[in-house]
């Protein structure tokens, strides 16, 4: 058995101070600030910058070369429709590269999609709150 | 302002079947199974599979090319020190690659490293309970 959590992500940085300002930027809280290491207070999971061939060193494998596309996303889940907008908005003010403009989804709820500097892909998501997936949430986060 | 949260981790994945059959092997519940998408019941953030091409259509992207190496890293957060080893072992019995043995770090933790078999890492960590990243992930996460 693997204890079943999801509490820290870490992004493999090429340039930490730039994608520090970004995310400081959002107006995310950050609680630990070190040369080579950025911690935000979420509700979820850490988000952690970490230079990438850092991380490479720390998990004894390659760093990924450059690349473009989608391989993951992030979503920060919202509590109302309309806030999926807002949030655009804000990650769009901050420098944020917006994919995808907020559609309603036809599974019933709303999504957007952005990228940070370096191409990491961030979805703004409103899920239905009656549905299974609003409550996976709040069963997961502090705000069960 | 974007809230700040990090609710759902999603990987793309290229063999969802399988991928998933993975996860479930790591003692996983998972609490949406539908042909095209598997969502884990984790505490922290939720993590969902959902094929590489459809995550992309979502997002207007292009879906990222294969590539081995890190640009970025999930972690398990554990409890005790030697909790690492006990949970490495159960990833590696899940057919886990283990690219990292456990370590104690200089920071006074200790973690492990695994990658899954479409080579997406995860950190197995123990951080000393009177760490800020404790504390963080404490209040980030139901565990508060």
């Amino acid at each position: 058995m693997v204890p079943a959590r999801l509490t820290v992500v870490t992004i493999g940085a090429r340039d930490i101070a730039s994608l520090r300002e970004f995310y400081a930027r959002l107006g995310w809280e950050q609680v630990i600030e070190l040369d080579d290491l950025a911690t935000f207070q979420l509700r979820g999971a850490l988000l952690c910058l970490f230079p990438l061939d850092q991380l490479a060193d720390d998990g004894r494998v390659e760093p990924a070369s450059p690349h473009a596309g989608i391989a993951a996303s992030l979503a920060i889940n919202v509590d109302r429709r309309d806030e999926v907008d807002e949030a655009l908005e804000g990650a769009r003010t901050a420098g944020a590269r917006v994919t995808k403009e907020p559609v309603d989804a036809e599974w019933g709820g709303r999504t957007a999609y952005f990228a940070d500097p370096e191409d990491n892909y961030w979805e703004i998501a409103w899920v239905p709150p009656d549905s299974s997936m609003a409550a996976a949430i709040a069963r997961a986060t502090a705000s069960a």
